[in-house]
């Protein structure tokens, strides 16, 4: 047998993820620079990292993935309407993202608003409406809480609103930590705990996986400050060093840059304990943990 | 037996309502300025039309408005979110909102959008958390799709949209009747819907009483577009004649103020014709229907 890569794993969901978030809202019956508004920033790439976690979650636990592409575009339209907001005039002010104009710079900022807005209501019709042949009304309910916990007030958005708060001013470890579990953790760990309860996890097995998604996310945005030493402007599509110039608060800074690097192979040696002890095959998941510890970019 | 009166109706009503709205979020550990920001649009007042038409509709059928107070929030945190998101400088760019400064006047921008889309997100855990005594899960998920049909691309942004796409032009009728169907029709209509639904009402009187809603909705548009005319500017708490200098598309100005005021006539008949062939006590629904048609605000 050949040994699954993850480029094999990525390419045989990716662009069957990529169709289906597109078919969701063509179908709509929407005014149309809504509609386009929405399409361009779920089409303006990226590595789809989050809807990757909850295929290799759910197929771990023997299932397909094709019942759980309703959760997959869900949480992929609350990651991209999140990044429609935050690349806003008053929030990071950002003109590109991925090399392509922001979505306000193509279609105003009124658009933009509204398109964010349309994307994070939209993501809980899909799955409120799942096929029930697939996933029960509990499952659904369920996986509606976790994503209203992850992506809202005590998720995301407060991990962001912290982010603000505490811009332009030193962070202690625990501050940073907090922010960062918040803005990026909560939906990384969702993706996970999404698959579980799709595959009708055990409460033990979801209860390890949330520490694992836990120092896996943490994991993630320490290897981000570290690129934004180490990588180069090319892979980064942003200027390397941007953080410092910001004046922005990052492991690197708070820990040195060995430190940093130490928290992070941390992080990832508690994130496979975690994981070791699931009923699970891991092996997927393992490609994606290596891939965000390994990557350059 | 003393006549049921409005206001007795809305202050045994509303104080316990607005209670309920801040516990919610005060109950909440996230950032303290996102916190502040949420609390503050939600105790910024306003009629809370659409929590006393669920109100009205739940007790129409026998059952008791305090069962239903989560989905009268969920609704009030969508409605609150929509403000504060409309009153932003790239939409209508308003300053003050019945008579206090708009919330990113008091907070910036960007919690100003957070604590939107902290609102919008936290509306549907709300509904999804829900005590299992007072509803089973298929109430709770169809209490979500309608509400993610209302407010999200298919409805009240959507109708949003519409209204910003037909700016500074001459707009049809229908195309006027399709954005204050959807802009402000489609949350009043979940409000009743929503109502039945917590009520286990039959399918036949849902959709009479998505017909009542629907020319509600459209009554009290034309409503609002009289009161622009013939309104006093202490009363609407803005300028008589706004719309007509901003050269807004309204009733009056495509069908004349007789034409208008037919047309209201007409919907409220319409109205009160599909309510009757609902197996309801409609005395409190009617209450509601005659302040929409005579409010001088």
């Amino acid at each position: 047998m050949t040994k699954l890569t993850l480029s094999s794993f990525v390419n045989g969901r990716k662009s069957l993820l990529e169709q289906r978030l597109t078919d969701y809202v063509l179908q709509l019956e929407i005014p149309t620079q809504l509609q386009e508004s929405m399409i361009y920033s779920l089409q303006a790439g990226g590595k789809r990292l989050r809807p990757m976690l909850l295929f290799a979650t759910v197929e771990g636990f023997g299932e397909s993935f094709q019942e759980s592409l309703p959760v997959a575009c869900a949480l992929e339209m609350i990651h991209t309407y999140s990044l429609i907001h935050d690349d806003l005039p008053a929030m990071d002010n950002d003109d590109l993202r991925r090399g392509k104009p922001t979505n306000h710079k193509v279609f105003g900022e009124a658009t933009a608003i509204l398109a964010g807005d349309a994307l994070l209501t939209f993501a809980f019709q899909v799955i409120a409406t799942m096929s029930e042949t697939s996933v029960d009304s509990s499952q659904k309910l369920r996986l509606i809480v976790e994503l209203a916990k992850a992506a809202g007030p005590q998720g995301m958005v407060g991990g962001q609103a912290a982010d603000m708060e505490g811009e332009n001013k030193q962070l202690t470890l625990s501050e940073l930590e907090y922010i960062h579990h918040h803005k990026t953790g909560d939906l990384l760990s969702y993706a996970i705990i999404a698959g579980a309860i799709l595959a009708k996890a055990s409460e033990k097995d979801v209860e390890n996986l949330r520490f694992f998604a836990k120092h896996l996310g943490l994991a993630f945005q320490i290897k981000d400050d570290i690129l934004d030493i180490e990588g180069s402007e090319e892979n980064l599509g942003k200027p390397v060093g941007s953080d410092i110039s910001n004046e922005k608060s990052t492991y690197p800074k708070l820990l040195g840059l060995d430190g940093a690097k130490n928290k992070l192979d941390n992080h990832i040696s508690l994130a496979k304990e975690y994981l070791y002890n699931v009923s699970i095959n891991s092996e997927k998941l393992e490609l994606l943990v290596d891939y965000i510890m390994n990557r350059d970019r």
